[in-house]
């Protein structure tokens, strides 16, 4: 088994908010979640004291964020301080997204 | 200026070893770095005391991390403890990845 390089069988995997389909790895301290979201599914309003940072992959979504919305495309950065509501919906097609959190998220393990 | 959406013009933009191009936006306690890494160029031994975790977005990356070596593809996720050394090398055309720290690497901003 490798230290560093963490298998599919040794992620976590979920589905949140219906079809929502999230990778989860953890490290020490911070957490990395691959999230697929397909075209007609969406992620709902929701917040967390977890602060949560991250870029899309592929696709275009729709983020509001608090009081702000924008959409983002590939290689664009998102940051979600704790506490902050916030939710996303794919404009055309799939999207995938790299989240992480801080502390780690014992429920996405 | 959004609180939540970083501009290109708000992140940091360095170079590291040489040509392999960071830009970085650092939260409260995490930093997002999306790495570029030309398919001449390569990231070389080095060591730091932060956690490192990450995600290959694009091409694939000959990754050395302590004794361990694996060639990652899109998707692929890795983990480097605080203070173990690791370098990495495209192994065929240009290399993205999203490289994540905590604590935040101040050198980085």
């Amino acid at each position: 088994m490798s230290l560093y390089f963490p298998t599919d069988a040794e992620c976590g995997h979920h589905h949140i908010f219906g079809s929502v389909a999230i990778r989860t790895y953890a490290g020490e301290k911070i957490q990395l979640s691959v999230v697929d979201i397909p075209a007609d599914s969406c992620v709902e309003w929701h917040a967390h004291p977890n602060e949560q940072m991250g870029m899309i992959v592929s696709g275009q979504l729709r983020f509001e964020i608090g009081d702000e919305v924008k959409v983002l495309g590939p290689g664009e950065l998102y940051f979600i301080p704790g506490g902050v509501r916030h939710r996303a919906k794919p404009v055309d097609g799939p999207v995938r997204a790299l989240d992480v959190f801080y502390p780690i998220r014992d429920e996405y393990r």
